[in-house]
């Protein structure tokens, strides 16, 4: 039943571009899982890879199949797995973390010392057919929207950032509002922030970020946003500043609207060393700040699956696009030019 | 301008029953703050005094005027006084703590060990004008309706129990839905509860229940409880338990529901010592039990403000009567029989 | 190399006593490690196994080998073990968790629905050979001393105690003073308990844990208890009670010496229902209490480890007796006169 | 009894230097305290203001008396004072927070919106008298050394800084051994830390820290910081990074020595931006970052007091010098030259 060949988006050699290709479909160890993917979905990461930039010539090995975000169906299980089964529709954490350092034995696997990353360090997703560690496999509840299910891994970085320190009566700001931006102004609103700022310069952008729930949008090249956050915020700043941008001036504006004894948590990664302010920024303001890497395996997708079921959260809006897979060169170039948000590829649909 | 006597509600002598009387308009010092009573509510407390029970017997040292929730108008503020103007419409925190021990200095004011509660160890609110030392005072937002201004105390009661641990994505068990459960039900649900349970042998108090967001009601006189919470919870029992009954069945009951590690926060108070199966309810369990008391000083208020005014919570379908205050044989009829949910008594309009 | 048998303590039948037996060494498959025991320790569940209790009587399956607290070396691995070697020195984690369930997947293992315990569920450690699953396994760090490796066990159990909320700087009471008890009062002395308060009525364990670092030594059974706290906490009670005894009339005294908003944990083991007086013991006190059930998989650990290699805690007063495994009947009677705390069974030195 | 005027260390105009004059008493409201200071301690800060360095033109408004580390004698008190007399010995909070923002209500009144520091905003204790507010008094336990009185404000930037996160088992880089860096030291062994490794150029300071506790002692103008750090902690790098030094280049290497998922605490106060990698040092290292002002109030103080009564900390070491308040010259150039850690001024002896 499962062919001996598939078809995948490759990343072939040390340079621009990716490729469809015929591929050996993956063998299974005994505690592996393969499954047939149903959809994937694009990432800023992709993008890099796909350009071959500073970051992807670092640490990218071609060939190798791209592809870190999925749904899919169980095609196959190894001999040792229990709890998934043939037939069942998953997704996958993709961070394959090692199991045995400090920090997988210590309740931190999402900085796992020896993490690899599917997708990224090893074969990924953008095929017929992809490999996944059955204990990395996460089970689809039914009752969520089955377009959903490539989207866990950003969504999972949105949770794990706004649910790093309280949100419940928070005021918030979100800076930048990529798609994992956008996830997080829905997520502080379905648990209790209760005034949430979306600064971001791309108005498409801002205008989803309003569809997400965010009160009050700010464009950085023309709002004195400074001012703008005092106002609305009694003259205090905001209790939280969820970074997603990435941006140097972002971030530096981000810590200057946060409040005294507030919270920052950083997800969006900066290209290069940051100029910062650290004594007015951080150190007088008793700020606390997180760096977010991943989701927590596996509280974040409890807190997903509980998040997406009960609590209304729809992120149809951020879904701005699906082309087959083999559009993957539209699908770059809608990503690059700010024109899409997430773009869901059909790779086979049940 | 303010007279010399004033209208109030006295708990007249050691016996059950309150009356009507002309009281002097209290005086202020220098670090006071003088309100004109708008509106008043009434709490178990006060049916506990009114009928003039063991606990009462113990506390209570009449004459005094009793009624510890309440809004109104600052008609006189003292000397000493900054941050708080004639005019301004407030309610207020009424224990006011001794500012000196161990827990007033270092966080945990809201379990001072020399508190007084005005209301209960020295006169309150149920009167024209009540004294409040003016850190106590909390000036409300004019963008949160006029009506909820007295129902701060029990409001935030549930907004210190359901926020004493994590929310959002929770499975939620609410035993008891008097005010202070149907608050927990409103304030868990707009901070991201993913399932919330309520249990409730009155089923006025159910309908509520679900006016307010409960998913699931269960009558615990009926319903095999245990069984349905599994049901619902995918077997797990639920994450958070918040007891609001003080009921020693439904506090068993409660701790039994609770998943393994769970949190139950405990705010309902039993008449008398309660048999518990520590090593099954708690140890084996792993469980984190807190005991909740009063609001946090004044971290709770900045949170009740912040959820009241923008997360959409609404309070009306708990206030089930309004009686003007003379007519408090009443409401206490009301109360006792289970006719009534919330009372608001009527002492002045501005 | 390895035997085809071994010399096991057996739990025979359904009734009291256990018996030594040539029984077969366990085969291990793929993912196990095979340990050649070389010291066990009793433990107070062992005698309640012993004596056929009631709880014993409910939850153990004869025949079985009883034993869940041993250093050893390793002797064999199954084909898929990783990171550890035959000859490693170590002990184990004998709550081996299913890996599957909420719990498990939420950093919460400790606490697994489905957890089985080596030595209790299962063949344990009182032979020359016992089968443990690879990720159980703990590698002993040579500069610990070699007596303490079967102690990690109660000792694991003494640190999650005192680590599961703030002990720097705190005063500290600790009711029942048998091994953990005595464990927990060197772990928090180490991590900066400013003053200790011993609760115990046996002489010989006060002894001991005034060896172990308390500062006050109090005799339930004679000493005015409560006043005499008062005197050395500044007329508080304690921040941080740890209850070690299971006994109902101590842990109701626990609570009394609580100061308002302070941390129980809560370890020893009531036979029975406890009745509570739940109001003035958590509620109006603000108490936060924390059920304690293993040890932390494996924070708790990687705690001991440090705790153990680096500040200078000493386990060996608390070693009171050391015997050949087959003289476990004078163990056992040791053991419930009070006359023994920790006994070492020499099982095979290596 | 209290004299009209008084000798008093002033900073007379906006240039380098001060000069002993004399000034009136100051006068007391009614909540204030006046406390005859005994003995007070020199800070970095009087430092830059006796340089008259950029920060100390943008703050300091002369004439006016600096100051803010001593230790005296309840000389008056306000006619609304309770809990402190006259005869106490004292030292104070000298950071005066204004009682009324969202911090001051919420328990972060160390990071209050409108704080005034005594002895930088306004009149300090580099004089016979200061005058206090009466909240801001702390008075001394008897059974601590008399001379630490002084110390109390860097001893609980130390304990603030340490005990924001987890420190009983952790291993714990301390980037400069000023005295907060030496304090540091001591608190973090005090509190169960396993390993300390203190980073500083001065060899003096080397060798206080190694007095104070430090395990490791390395020279970053010579060691190879990262590869021992590495060598000490396994492989890991360190929990927990104290940043004491605000050098730029010493915060860089703190972040690029703390392992994945580590805690830093940032007290050191660099005097401009600082270019950090915060991709690599934060955001995929899943670093938690506390920036630390001032001390918790009064929880940093009931921990300073508990540490230094009960856990043997002595800072005597870090008292290198002790002159009259007249040779303030000399003190400032001991200080500047590195010769000096902490250096304590009489002012009077009791």
């Amino acid at each position: 039943m499962i062919p001996a060949t598939m078809q995948a988006l490759v990343k072939p050699t040390a340079a621009p571009g990716m490729e469809m290709r015929e591929m050996p479909v993956p063998a299974i160890g005994a505690t592996d899982v393969l499954v047939a993917v149903e959809t994937a979905s694009v990432c800023g990461t992709d993008l890099h890879i796909y350009h071959w930039d500073e970051w992807a010539q670092a640490r990218i090995k071609p060939p190798y199949i791209p592809g870190h975000e999925f749904s899919g169906t169980v095609a196959a299980i190894g001999d040792l797995v229990t709890g998934v089964q043939v037939g069942d529709f998953v997704s996958a954490e993709m961070h394959v973390a090692c199991g045995h350092c400090l920090q997988c034995r210590s309740g931190q696997a999402h900085v796992c010392q020896f993490v690899k990353i599917l997708g990224v360090d090893a074969d990924g997703a953008f095929a017929d057919f992809v490999r996944i560690p059955a204990s990395n496999i996460w089970k689809l509840d039914p009752r969520i929207p089955r377009d959903f299910g490539s989207l866990y891994d950003p969504f999972g970085n949105a949770v794990h950032t706004v649910l790093s320190g309280a949100i419940a009566g928070q005021t918030v700001a979100v800076t930048g509002c990529g798609p994992i931006g956008l996830f997080s102004i829905a997520v502080a609103k379905a648990c209790g922030a209760s005034h949430i700022i979306a600064i971001e310069p791309n108005s498409k952008r801002r205008k989803l970020a309003q569809q997400m729930g965010a009160h009050t949008l700010l464009d950085p090249s023309k709002d004195d946003v400074e001012a703008r956050v005092l106002e609305v915020t009694a003259g205090n700043g905001v209790d939280v500043m969820l970074e997603m941008s990435g941006h140097p001036a972002a971030i530096r504006q981000g810590f200057r609207i946060l409040r005294m004894g507030g919270r920052a948590s950083l997800l969006g990664i900066p290209a290069r060393p940051v100029e910062l302010d650290l004594a007015n920024a951080v150190i007088f303001k008793g700020a606390t700040v997180h760096g977010i890497n991943g989701r927590k395996m596996y509280e974040t997708w409890f807190q997903m699956e509980a998040l997406l079921r009960d609590s209304g959260i729809d992120l149809s809006p951020v879904i701005t696009h699906r082309l087959p897979l083999a559009q993957f060169d539209q699908a770059m170039h809608l990503l690059e030019t700010g024109e899409a948000s997430k773009i869901l590829l059909n790779v086979k649909r049940a």
